[in-house]
């Protein structure tokens, strides 16, 4: 039976973590609320009981199991995704992803998380430039060392880390084109990863197809050209 | 052996949920950090490979495992410390209650992470209006929703959530004391969650001790006194 996939329709946000995973694994599911909806949505999240706080979620057996990395891990042991002696340091650095990607959706949203971009923009602006001159080489940095000398991160195979840090990299050079651009060559191992990523057959398939959520100004990562520089 | 924990001395901040559950459960630990200082926690950082990318961390059988919910995870599948059964949606929580932190530390830094809230307090108070106003009462009606009617959130014994929830309440109390006493009163089974935590043996133990890390100005849970409000 196919996995229910569940999250806001027209973004890739956070969900789109977990559907590059479900795609690189060759697992069915369907894409619930780009097929029904918002509203949709937000009547099954109220469904049932242990709710979710937020998409995505995935419903499986009855139950809704949602947050990015709890999602990962639990798709990672029940279809061994990853060694099981690599599964705590993998769930460690997509738990620094979700991080890094809370920040991201920091810098558009600093003194207000539910307000709009516009209506915070001097502070987006400072927030902006702390994100590309300070966080970005800490997280990219660390990334890097941690995939050096290796094709995957872990175990020799793809893992939901290796899709996850290719669309950190993918959604990055689209919020941030002049900054990534002049910084990319410090993280050559993490670029070849995101390389990588993209020739796994499941993943080529999937860029390939209607089913990629396209980048836009109400995902996560958000290109506002004031906001970037080298 | 005991763990290693390894933690930012002089605060209790993110490490603290690690030392609740630790606690708790009886768990012998060397709290490192305290014991010997920043120094020596960047010193200790750098060793071996699969590094954390920030403390806390717990050193055991010579790995770093490092991320409040993949520390308390992997805990409680070493130590029984909750129903299998229960484990993802606890680690779910678990997750949701970072996510909530992680807010609290953007008040006090919202548009310059690594930098002071001195230099950004007209921010600040904007970011703190909207925390108070609206994710405070989003977030602990969520935990309200999911623990009403249960003494423990699974499994009929306590786990680590319930020991985060715990922090998590006291250290609102702390940042937003005119706030919390005005909403306390809608939350009635997590106020009671956090009063039951508060009886477990390790957890009277460590509280009357010294070990026991207070709120101050340095950690995520801050108070400043003009960023409260009913």
């Amino acid at each position: 039976m196919p996995y229910d996939l569940w999250y806001w329709p027209g973004l890739p946000g956070r969900g789109e973590f977990i559907r590059l995973t479900l795609e690189a694994a060759g697992l069915a599911y369907r894409d619930r609320g780009v097929e029904e909806g918002a509203e949709a949505l937000l009547a099954d999240m109220r469904k049932g009981s242990r709710l979710p706080f937020a998409p995505p979620y995935l419903r499986a057996e009855g139950q809704a199991i949602a947050q990015v990395a709890n999602i990962l891990h639990w798709l990672t042991e029940r279809h061994d995704l990853a060694p099981e002696a690599d599964r705590i340091w993998l769930n460690q650095l997509q738990l620094t992803i979700s991080d890094m990607a809370a920040e991201v959706h920091n810098v558009h949203h600093p003194v207000a998380m539910m307000a709009y971009y516009h209506e915070q923009k001097p502070e987006a602006a400072r927030a902006a430039a702390q994100f590309r001159e300070e966080r970005i080489p800490k997280f990219l940095g660390y990334f890097e060392d941690a995939v050096e000398g290796r094709d995957w991160m872990a175990g020799g195979r793809w893992s939901p880390v290796d899709t996850s840090l290719f669309q950190l990299v993918a959604g990055l050079r689209y919020m941030f084109p002049r900054r990534m651009a002049a910084v990319e060559g410090d993280y050559p191992a993490l670029i070849a990863l995101h390389d990588r990523v993209t020739t796994l057959p499941g993943i080529a398939a999937y860029l390939d197809s209607d089913r990629r959520q396209a980048f836009n100004e109400d995902g996560i990562f958000r290109h506002y050209p004031e906001l970037d520089a080298e």
